[in-house]
């Protein structure tokens, strides 16, 4: 398997802390977004989409997707589990992860790709150019300070986000955290909660990939 | 199991198509989302972020975002199979999901939001109003048609979305396309595969879920 990835885009990283935590070690190849690598026709044959993360497997298909991907890694290899073991458990990590990618994550990806300069024309990823629109930043501060305050609270006397053991919302909701504070938006101030449970999950190894 | 439904409402019908596909019969409940009874104390306790559909389970867990609510009743009645039978089947599902709820879906309801004069003050769904932003609208209207564009060519020698029997991808991408019709944007028109798609995905009883 090879993991086409850009070490400083958040949403590989997703997919490189997954790996991490399941132990499992993938090669990767970087691909150069400043450069415009993922709009090449060679990369287009792998995602007409034109983002990474992209898990090539043996075969030649290309998965792309966080989530298609971290759970391609759950099916083949069990252990740990970071999906929940049960339906019930599964339901809630998928529940969580999603309202994080909705409500967290793509609120820091509006905020950062409507306002950083030199994104002018790249307010959304895809093989199409679209032009920032300022008001949108400005929603996406708003909206991603709303939604971890809820989730600061969901998080009140709970170590992980969903169930007993760290899973992909976990690490949804951290790198989201870590991508905001890059784009000079500190969710953890006010947010107890938040900040306990970012400085547990910081500390884990899996952090570094 | 109860599900929290709006029977107008494009997210909820996914999980009744699923459900129907499956021969699962769900009891429901309608939530009136014009009168705001998504924004009441006793809906927040089962969805603080205020959207349908919610799916209820005996013991009071309440399972929101449609994805997470499929995989649990895939997981609790195996057959017929929406999510793929392997690992790599089900990956490719995954995928196709995500892009089409990314790129299609997505950029319907900012299309929708947006533009809809019932909506000034709702462009996004969730607890907090967000003014309507019109240049979204046309950016939302430009990229579905070229997501959907995109979709046709996959959908050229293929009967379905992902695999060789409907998936939960199929049921996204037939969701968006009504939504898409009934917002007055045809997807459907000099694309002649997608067409062919709808068609035969319209037939199926499910559809009237």
């Amino acid at each position: 398997m090879l993991l086409y990835d850009c070490e400083h885009a958040p949403s590989p990283r997703r997919v490189r802390i997954f790996a991490a935590e399941k132990g499992i070690s993938l090669n990767t190849v970087q691909v150069d977004l400043a450069q415009g690598e993922q709009m090449s026709d060679e990369f287009r044959r792998r995602n007409p989409e034109c983002t990474v993360p992209v898990l090539e497997l043996e075969d030649g298909t290309c998965i792309s997707e966080v989530l298609a991907i971290c759970d391609y890694l759950e099916q083949t290899k069990l252990e740990p589990q970071l999906m929940g073991r049960n339906a019930k458990l599964r339901a809630q990590v998928l529940m969580w992860n999603a309202k994080i990618e909705q409500n967290g994550l793509a609120a820091v990806f509006e905020f950062f790709r409507n306002s950083a300069k030199g994104l002018r024309s790249r307010a959304l990823t895809g093989p199409t150019d679209f032009d920032q629109i300022p008001e949108i930043a400005e929603r996406g501060r708003q909206r991603g300070v709303l939604f971890f305050k809820r989730l600061d609270s969901h998080l009140d006397h709970r170590q992980f986000v969903a169930g007993e053991s760290i899973s992909i919302a976990d690490i949804t909701a951290f790198v989201a955290v870590d991508f905001a504070k890059r784009a000079k938006l500190d969710f953890l101030e006010c947010a107890p909660n938040l900040k306990r449970w970012h400085s547990a999950v910081a500390a884990r190894e899996s952090a570094k990939a």
